[in-house]
């Protein structure tokens, strides 16, 4: 049993707890500040596979394995398993997770993924519809390069607000049981449009999605940034982050001080060329299974808000010259058990 | 409070109903004989769009509106929609519901859409999380024949057991009610890959994954195909409905006498040219909302079970040679609450 406050905001009932998590990543991610959260890092990205694409499906086994072995259990103990990617028709999960014989919920959230899954599990856990249920996501920069923009040789110039696509996948199992890392409450976000046309600052396009999901968690709970240890958002990158701060300062919300983005933290800026910084379903869920929830398990944060952001754009919707719809969706993770 | 049964079935506990339902269609729909199952039916396929991808949005906004006025309710009554579509990062959902401002979950089943949306539609409502979901499909001739196929112009010759993509939507609304019809239990799917690489037979790559969910379900509940009046898939048409008789028979379970499908519904196979049958997210959609739910409402249907059927696939799965994964999700829709 789960019950709803405010407008979009649902509390869990019994005590869910993230129970297993692992995060699988590239070469790159392997160069960066945070290399030693991954479970596995590949030397050249194809994870053994012939295409790009089949490499994304492999990552997302070998994460979703490495996250049962954690947890000790089988595919067959899974109930359900919610997943999805930012491959057209996300065959990058379809074709990951098919061997494995767990019914399957795709979703689709672009770069909020994670955070979609994580919140879905949660209910359906808390519910009983599930006694554990598992996340899984995944991007893969050769895949959404070609896929998103332009060939892969082409070697285009790359603009000061574009990110750069995360080679990652992240994999989470979610069931009752009293352990933190605990989801306390989940909130679903909204579409938000505010007409940003450019697809390479796709930080500006998802920045008002976060500040809404935010501020209506905020308003459905009274609760206050100050109550958290760190706001964490998904790949806002450079662009997005300030943005999102000057949105929530201009409503009197003041986050600067907790505010952290996956995008930001996934590589080095000063070394690693990656410009306004990650991106991609995979940025989010592997810092938060390879990071924060780590973290939050051992105590050294105590509440995070965890807001994935994605943008809902194709190529088709951008080349038709529409604009990026955003959407961020919000999990409160937690070290303390709830009331 | 839902309670689990098996590997992947979910009874509900309270009464969970289906209160409002709406269809809309193109202009071959309104050809068909369900024609007058549909709310509207568009002349041109163009719903007043200058593209068929806008168009396509505005089909399901279309189909939402009319779903929430026969309902008696504003878009802010909503809780969550679970949405999504055949395009491109279903960006046919995102543009269609984003100025409906409700929190959005978006799901990617292939021609599975409806009856995953409604599975985790009616879990969300029964356990609390959701007063009131919506569910959201679409699927466009147009659109999906120029992304999956080829440009509209072209005209090539179609397969024997090629199928036609329905221009066609339907939406939902699911909540805690006291009113037939009642969703008594959903089963979740697995991913089945049989190896079927044959684009234009999807009916063959769907049709075991149909009959795992089937059978998957009679083994949970100890039910028999007898204790329904029909067994409804979504989109199989004329070569997946023979398969699926056929791998039911060899389990000893017939089918034959109760099996009923969208895509060989939702046409004249006789006067309308469409090799197979219908197909499209909006297939099983329109026909759900437009003829089977009303039907079971006022008690003509008293128990059925509805298995849409989606194929995983994407062109570019296509082209580098893999075969089509197939899942289909299951509800079982009563006119009579549970115990």
């Amino acid at each position: 049993m789960s019950f709803r406050r405010g407008r979009s905001t649902v509390f869990t009932e019994n005590p869910v707890s993230v129970t297993s998590f692992s995060a699988v990543g590239g070469k790159k991610e392997g160069e960066g500040p945070y290399a030693s959260c991954f479970d596995y890092l590949d030397s050249d990205g194809y994870f053994g596979q012939k295409s790009f694409e089949l490499a994304e499906s492999a990552m997302q086994g070998l994460a979703l394995q490495n996250a049962l072995e954690k947890r000790g259990i089988e595919p067959k103990d899974i109930s359900v398993i919610l997943g999805g990617d930012l491959l057209d028709q996300c065959i990058g999960t379809s074709f990951g997770i098919k061997d494995f014989e767990i019914p399957f919920l795709g979703i689709y959230g672009a770069c909020s993924t994670v955070s979609e899954g994580l919140a879905i599990a949660s209910v359906l856990a808390d519910s009983g519809a599930a006694d554990i249920a598992a996340v899984i996501t995944s991007s893969h920069f050769c895949t959404a390069e070609r896929q998103y923009r332009f060939p892969l040789e082409y070697g285009g110039q790359r603009t000061p607000t574009s990110q750069w696509t995360a080679t990652a996948s992240g994999a989470l199992t979610v069931e009752r049981r009293d352990a933190p890392p605990y989801i306390r409450a989940v909130c679903f976000g909204s579409v938000v449009d505010k007409g940003v046309t450019d697809a390479n600052n796709m930080g500006a396009a998802m920045a008002p999605a976060a500040y809404a999901t935010l501020s209506g968690f905020f308003k459905d709970t009274s609760m206050r940034p100050d109550d958290f240890d760190a706001i964490v958002t998904g790949d806002l990158a450079n662009a997005g982050s300030r943005l999102l701060t000057d949105l929530a300062g201009r409503d009197g919300l003041d986050i600067s001080k907790k505010h952290l983005d996956c995008g930001r933290m996934i590589y080095d800026q000063n070394t690693q060329d990656v410009h306004a910084g990650g991106s991609g379903c995979g940025c989010a869920a592997s810092m938060l299974a390879g990071y924060f929830l780590p973290e939050i398990r051992e105590g050294r944060l105590k509440n995070i808000l965890f807001a994935a952001t994605g943008a809902l754009l194709s190529p088709t919707s951008s080349q038709q010259g529409m604009s990026i719809p955003g959407i961020s969706h919000l999990v409160w993770i937690s070290n303390e058990k709830g009331d």
